[in-house]
């Protein structure tokens, strides 16, 4: 499929790179083309080509495409338990209703709960996931019948999972399909023992792959981790020799200075998750220090039991604007940091580097954002507009590998949704 | 036009009344019946009728019938300064850039800013506005010619508006237009002399009417106070026998003790704004305490210059959110009493019971929340859901004063949309 789009604000995410009208055009899964619309005499001369064929021109009316939003960390899986047991202290909820039921659910059942996550991604303006879950072949079955893009991690821990599987996994679903990837992870330092961490460790070692892992989520998470070993998560599973080849860790409430600076030299990037800090009451990471010290930042949802939507511009506010409550500083996390984060850091800390920005031959994961909705006017300023102010009203168009999977407000998915809505009550129905 | 709303989940809104499957009849500005439909004959037999004649029969869908939302606290011409000037601090953002801008808006910008607002404020089931700003004449205009509810109160301060046009306005607004009303309001105690507000006080005693103030928003503020009167600014507010006939605040981040007591003694509401309160790194208001304390808590968006956007959903889930994080607490401050907030409580505030739930003889101040998008699903607790999960995109539609003003993400005004925009950009080019 040959797509064109014209008469486009264009917010390519690279470095220093202005809004610019132009045009972007997409060749099966790839961007070709990333420019003003007036050098294509040079861009047919290099091909040698006389024009193109177009299977659909797409008119942007001025609206702005950019790169998708990278959600860096959630659990699909869990829209099951969305709005199914809130406002309850952190351990109850956990304990009383989120694990009896998760432990009833089968394969099929994440399977059908990953897509109904997947059409609110779309919603949302999300083209690519970093899914931790039960059953990460599920999930990626769900992802490669939808068409959404899936970064896949362990959740390996004491009770679920394990470095055999992990391992297996990583052979297997690398290179299943081109929407679909694997890397090592593990559900975290407190559900783990310490020979099942060192065994994690050995096996990124052998894999040259970086690891991913919940870390410093709560106050009491970093004391449990200090009694049982001395140090402080990060520190401590740097000291198994984890983060050989870097990798990633979730939520990085209550990071230690020392933890920051090991964070910078072992490239192991920040997946911050706003919404879900703050609606379990686990504190507001320090995104500014983060940014000091230059880490690499990305942004997740977390999953829907503990968020409880799935909304990138959600994120995006709360990234922004808790920075500036816990700074007592209005200018803390300038609105374009944020856009870097949930785009190309996100891209980063999710090995798919190949589609963070909007140029030639990065994959055509791209969004269009509807300028033309109450609260995008005036047009002041794009950015601005789209983290303190945008909302899943203003996603026009999902497109993710060459493929529109929403747009103007419709599914172009194989499933009907109200089908998928189905399958989900029907499952908390048997469950419950 | 009478209108006949069927096949609903209902909420109500009103105390301890569970959701329920019914209809909701709405004949010219009034609901005129809001049950399970099954009591039709004693509707009719009681007003001597043996049918209706329904302009319109809307079936639900099994979706959700609530009140509107009341968006208690806004500054609607502000729309001109979204994303204008923001990542500043607050003394900066204020003085350097929207004073300024402010100084040079005609009466005539601020009825085609107001327009703009109102469409956002649709697109977000909000059915009533609590607006403070510099011409209530044109706002209270683009109201009527929207069809949106406008509370009107005065920001009288030292440098514009008085207390003679604060009379004249309580006097030509009232009784304008059925949308329309106006309440004695004026900007903060740091903005007003003492003579000032001692005539204030006096016309609110004479009117036997509340006053409206911006209060304890942020902590310099009190200590200003502290410094000229000797006391915090509610309980030096009341010395001038300003609360006789109660009255609300906004923001109310750095409450009292005592101001928490005089604010119950009083009947004062207490309007909190958490976004703009997030976004201008002002604070976390002490929500669970007001609670505790009985107090009438409302909701607010603040104007768009300072939040960026005009949405409930966004508002809602912070008012919960903060409270959790301040207290540390996941349990803090349920979905059902934020639901109460953004309904009846803003009513209250805004002296609208006649439009705070749905029953008969109420005003048809109506929203439709759409259950079938991937957010709201499955469907384990709607309040929770709407609360927590719940965005612009589930707004099906928007009714107000028995008229539906939006539906399926088009506006039914006589105005073009496009238009509206073109007259902001306009205006801020003009200016800027």
């Amino acid at each position: 499929m040959n797509i064109r789009f014209y008469n486009a604000r264009i917010l390519t995410m690279e470095d220093n790179k202005p809004i610019f009208e132009g045009e972007v055009w997409v060749s099966n899964e790839k961007i070709i083309y990333v420019g003003d619309g007036k050098d294509m005499d040079e861009f047919y001369r290099q091909r040698n080509l006389t024009c193109m064929i177009w299977d659909e021109e797409i008119n942007c009316d001025k609206n702005v495409l950019m790169p998708g939003f990278k959600n860096a960390h959630t659990h699909s899986g869990m829209t099951l338990l969305r709005s199914f047991a809130d406002d309850l202290p952190l351990h109850e909820w956990l304990n009383k209703q989120v694990f009896p039921v998760e432990a009833k659910m089968t394969e099929e059942d994440i399977y059908h709960l990953t897509k109904l996550a997947v059409l609110e991604y779309l919603t949302s303006g999300i083209t690519a996931i970093f899914d931790m879950y039960l059953t990460p072949e599920s999930v990626a079955k769900a992802c490669m019948d939808t068409g959404m893009r899936c970064v896949l991690t362990g959740a390996v821990n004491d009770f679920s999972q394990s470095v055999e599987a992990m391992e297996k996994w990583y052979g297997e679903l690398n290179g299943i399909d081109p929407l679909i990837s694997f890397l090592p992870g593990f559900h975290a330092e407190y559900t783990c023992s310490k020979k099942l961490m060192e065994d994690i460790a050995s096996l990124a070692q052998r894999l040259k792959a970086p690891v991913y892992v919940h870390l410093a989520e709560t106050k009491a998470e970093v004391e449990g981790c200090m009694e049982r070993y001395g140090t402080t998560p990060g520190m401590f599973l740097d000291s198994l020799g984890m983060f050989e080849h870097g990798g990633g860790a979730y939520h990085c409430v209550y990071l230690t200075e020392k933890e920051v600076a090991l964070f910078k030299k072992k490239q192991i990037s920040v997946i911050t998750n706003p919404g879900s800090n703050m609606k379990l009451a686990s504190g507001i990471a320090p995104i500014s220090d983060f940014l000091k010290a230059g880490l690499n930042i990305a942004i997740g949802t977390d999953g829907p039991a503990s968020n409880n939507c799935l909304d990138m511009f959600r994120e995006m506010f709360l990234v922004t604007g808790l920075a500036k409550l816990r700074e007592k500083d209005a200018s803390a996390v300038d609105a374009m940091d944020v856009l870097k984060m949930a785009t190309v850091n996100g891209a980063k800390a999710m090995c798919l580097e190949n589609a963070d920005v909007l140029a030639q031959d990065k994959l055509a994961d791209i969004i269009m954002i509807d300028l033309f909705k109450p609260n995008m006017q005036p047009i002041n300023n794009i950015a601005k507009n789209i983290v303190y102010s945008g909302s899943k009203q203003n996603i026009k168009m999902t497109m993710i590998h060459g493929h529109i999977l929403y747009r103007d407000g419709e599914f172009c998915l194989k499933d009907e949704p109200r089908d998928i809505y189905e399958k989900a009550n029907a499952i908390i129905n048997r469950l419950r």
